[in-house]
């Protein structure tokens, strides 16, 4: 990676402020709480697991900083992290995770505390790097020298603390020598695609081609496409998939075209609860990232929008599934 | 409808100012040449029924304030007016017809030449409105009461000299009383749906609601579609229909979701010169409309951007067309 998405230095937290990109490459580092939850907040770091890992070296950090380590202060942190993103499953996961070590080793000195802390934000972090890693490995197996990939929304190395999910596949491949190209959608309403996807590509050397989401049909149409690679939000026990707006439209098309359609995914991101991805319940984004995105007002004013954050694809669309431990064909093979 | 995209008054043109729309609805009028040249340049006139139909009541103005009516001055005016979209094909027939019907009277009085050129782009405007109410008519056997339609682009009255194609099905339903619903892709790069579709729907009281083109795919999947109609740059003999970027995946979309699609069009749309789609030159659009479409920067600088303005839908996925002689079963049905 030509970038570093978070880092811990010198008992501060340095982390890209991607509100920033892809316009410019900006670091921030704080040793702050009210900072570092603010960072969360106004998404200059985003993506689940990259959430998580900052609010784990946000703990650590600002517990090495205080007076009188006790169990009160460590809830009013916990807490107080835990409400900067209210839906994100990997910042509850992350800070409940550093609260059960706490509690092994609270009757330790301060001291041990601290180290105890600080070494298991970075075990997170790395655990996480790993597992893109073997994301990448496995999903690298499908793809051949020479081979086009379509992907939506943005999985890759700035929503994790490594490679990437559905991206991890991508640098891995570019690793192993093959050569391969990227056609990324912009992926409306907020542009990831286009600002995140088509940035962290560039920025790595990837041959990556930006298109609006209305040109991936055609291009698999005209056959340019080899592959498809997604992440994923939540995946339920029969195999449906809950993505990014659009993902569904992508699948289809893939099937209609008779293009593999993959899901690169952390075991951990399957929600075993839940049978049919009807079940998830969608959340609506506000109209104003539609009717004014990025400057201008482009819609009417008063004019009615429907705006889903995610939607479902299927277990039937889906050809396989990359996850850190292997592949798992899906019902499209 | 609530607005007049072109009319003659006192031997002017007025038209919409386009590009202000949707904030602000600004008639513009003149009767100097190179201003109406610069509006159809300049998008403030677009669609190519307004075009051909604004380019006759140019040349008809522009020969009524000349002081000598000769063989060359039409000439003049003819070939500017056809420089001014160089790919408009309605443009050209349009200008072809006055330049005709030029030919037939110019041994005449100068008054009847320029009654007769006035008769002749009034006749051509309302040939095109009739034309449209055809349309209407014939695409409002396919809607019933209750039913929700999905659009893509911009094919309603901004873009003819009367209610539209696709659109025209839709105002149509509503003067029958049919309660109708209607969802409207944005239609990237230049989101002709958020900024001319939502409007003028709005404007004349039809349900309408905006959505990304992302999300048309799951509104059919949750059974909220009824019918897709779109409308179309040009058909072939075989059917195939070339129309705005992304049209072809709504369309694959709605086969795959077993919902009707519509392609609405005059029947002087149809090119028999052609048989497949795939024989037809797709226009590449420029970058910035993707990186920069909306006053921000969105996509780094120096990124790879492929931007078709249209794509190819095979003859295969279209239930119905629409034309002002009927309707045709397509292969879908």
């Amino acid at each position: 990676m030509n970038f570093k998405t978070l880092e811990l230095s010198d008992n501060k937290l340095i982390w890209i402020d991607q509100t920033r990109l892809p316009m410019e490459l900006v670091y921030k580092t704080s040793d702050n709480l009210d900072e570092m939850i603010n960072a969360i907040k106004q998404l200059e770091v985003r993506g689940a697991p990259a959430i998580g890992i900052a609010a784990a070296y946000a703990l650590a950090i600002t517990v090495s900083k205080s007076k009188k380590i006790k169990d009160s202060l460590i809830k009013k942190i916990a807490d107080e992290l835990k409400a900067s993103r209210p839906t994100a499953v990997n910042l509850f996961w992350a800070v409940d995770r550093m609260i059960e070590k706490y509690n092994n080793v609270k009757s330790a000195s301060e001291n041990e505390i601290v180290d105890t802390l600080f070494a298991e934000a970075i075990a997170i972090h790395d655990e996480d790097a790993k597992m893109c890693q073997a994301i990448g490995l496995h999903g690298s197996e499908l793809i051949n020298d020479g081979d086009t990939i379509l992907t939506h929304c943005n999985a890759g190395a700035l929503a994790t603390g490594g490679i990437g999910t559905a991206l991890a596949v991508i640098y891995t491949c570019k690793e192993q020598g093959k050569n391969i190209k990227v056609y990324a959608d912009e992926t409306r309403p907020l542009l990831q695609g286009a600002r995140l996807t088509a940035w962290e590509l560039q920025q790595n050397g990837i041959d990556v081609t930006l298109i609006t989401d209305n040109t991936a049909g055609m291009l698999m149409r005209q056959g340019k496409i080899n592959h498809v690679i997604v992440g994923a939000d939540r995946v339920t026990n029969r195999g449906d998939v809950a993505n990014k707006i659009g993902t569904y439209s992508v699948a289809v098309l893939a099937k209609e075209n008779n293009i593999p359609f993959y899901v690169a995914l952390p075991e951990s991101t399957y929600d075993r609860t839940l049978e049919s991805g009807d079940e998830i319940i969608i959340e609506e984004r506000s109209p104003l990232e539609v009717t004014k995105g990025f400057g201008n007002q482009t819609a009417p004013n008063d004019i009615k929008v429907y705006s889903p954050a995610f939607d479902i694809t299927p277990a039937e669309y889906i050809s396989y599934y990359i996850t850190d431990k292997g592949l798992t064909k899906g019902t499209r093979v």
